[in-house]
């Protein structure tokens, strides 16, 4: 048997960021699991006698808990597939891949892995934030705004520093939580932030306010997953930078 | 005239972690500026009948102080040039991006900015190295351990929080200070870390030890530039996760 697994990060949404090593190896794939947020471009570039399943989470159920991917990592690969577990974004920042691995590896199966444009990398680019800049930031922190019972639970005194960008994955839900906690711990009321709703893609909409007032401009507006926040001075340079799309509502 | 900028990330060094997009505006370049760190297989790709021009940085000494690659830009895309801007890694992380697109943004000349895979990212993947992962990091941050007037500036006390991974670009020489600040400021002696040397190349290397023993345990090595450091828990991953290349000297 000489079955394989190919974790490989498909980029933030638009299917052209894609690398020529992922599409290598989506190429190669008789099996390729893929989540919710890869491109049906991506997934139409797969061998038309692969078999393609779903493995992602619909709006509020699990359609596979994890422990079922890496299950069916190993299941395919003793059977000796090629599989290709193809992922949204970059799948070893924030994309559970090192869990989704943890089997295959138990299982002393051979694998590679693919990095992926990830959406902080991505939104950056589209959205004209440049993420470090010699007058503004130089360091950046990626971090998850995820709500864990019901607030976010994070060493909020850490995140403060100046000349730093904080860029928030899966933070919409904790928004107005995650701005007033920044001001609470120091961060300056009027630090300019972005909400990027379904960047890189046609669609992309970039938001910009402050800390103090970002969640009131979004109150009641529609947002579209997936999104992300960057918060930090780069944020002032987007009205000049700015050159992908038109969907855009300013006021930093 | 219709003169055009594009910025474009090349990524971490294997030349098939190029995307489609970056190739796509690679092709339909006149002029193509290109870095040291970009891989000449990349190159390769420009057109026949492209110019290129290196603006790069030798080891001691600058080719072009930053303010010419910007007024560069403005001059090719004035003469009504599709101009390349191809850089190592992503443009907007650690890549000056934002500061070389400063007179093409006062200029008005029309730009495009492609995200590339980021050195964090592409050794991440190829050394087997999650950034996240549920057990080990909640977060990550890119730092720059650039030695200024001969020591790293950083904030020390901000960066030794648990449960976060750290990756510094640019930090050999520094690299024995940075451990020792550290330690000094209350990360753990014996957390893991690794040096990832020309990452994501076939010569790519990874040197594995603690906060404690990584600078003595390269003393004295030749160890060829790009490095990144990696440091956390989820270094402690490596031996198990690793797939890729040979060289490697581990002890963690």
């Amino acid at each position: 048997v000489d079955g394989e697994v190919y974790l490989v990060g498909a980029g933030p949404g638009d299917p052209d960021l894609l690398t020529f090593r992922g599409l290598h190896l989506l190429r190669k794939a008789d099996t390729v699991l893929y989540d919710r947020l890869v491109a049906p471009e991506i997934l139409a570039l797969a061998r038309e006698d692969a078999e393609l399943i779903y493995v992602g989470k619909a709006r509020d159920r699990h359609t596979l808990p994890q422990d079922n991917i890496n299950d069916l990592l190993v299941h395919y690969a003793r059977e000796g597939k090629k599989v290709c577990r193809l992922k949204g974004g970059d799948p070893f920042i924030f994309g559970r891949g090192g869990e989704e691995l943890e089997e295959v590896v138990a299982a002393g199966i051979p694998f590679q892995v693919v990095p992926g444009i990830t959406a902080a990398s991505g939104c950056a680019a589209y959205a004209g934030i440049p993420l470090t800049h010699r007058d503004h930031a130089q360091s950046v922190r990626f971090v998850t705004g995820h709500r864990k019972d019901g607030s976010v639970d994070l060493n909020w005194a850490g995140l403060v520093a100046e000349q730093e960008t904080l860029v928030f994955y899966m933070g919409l839900v904790g928004l107005r939580e995650i701005c007033a906690r920044l001001i609470e711990h120091g961060r300056a009321a009027d630090t300019p932030v972005a909400l990027v709703s379904r960047g890189t893609t046609d669609a992309q909409e970039v938001i910009t306010g402050t800390l103090d007032d970002l969640a009131d401009r979004i109150e009641g507006r529609e947002i579209h997953a997936p999104t992300l926040i960057i918060v930090g001075s780069v944020v002032s340079l987007h009205p000049r930078y700015r050159w992908f799309g038109a969907a855009d509502t300013g006021g930093a």
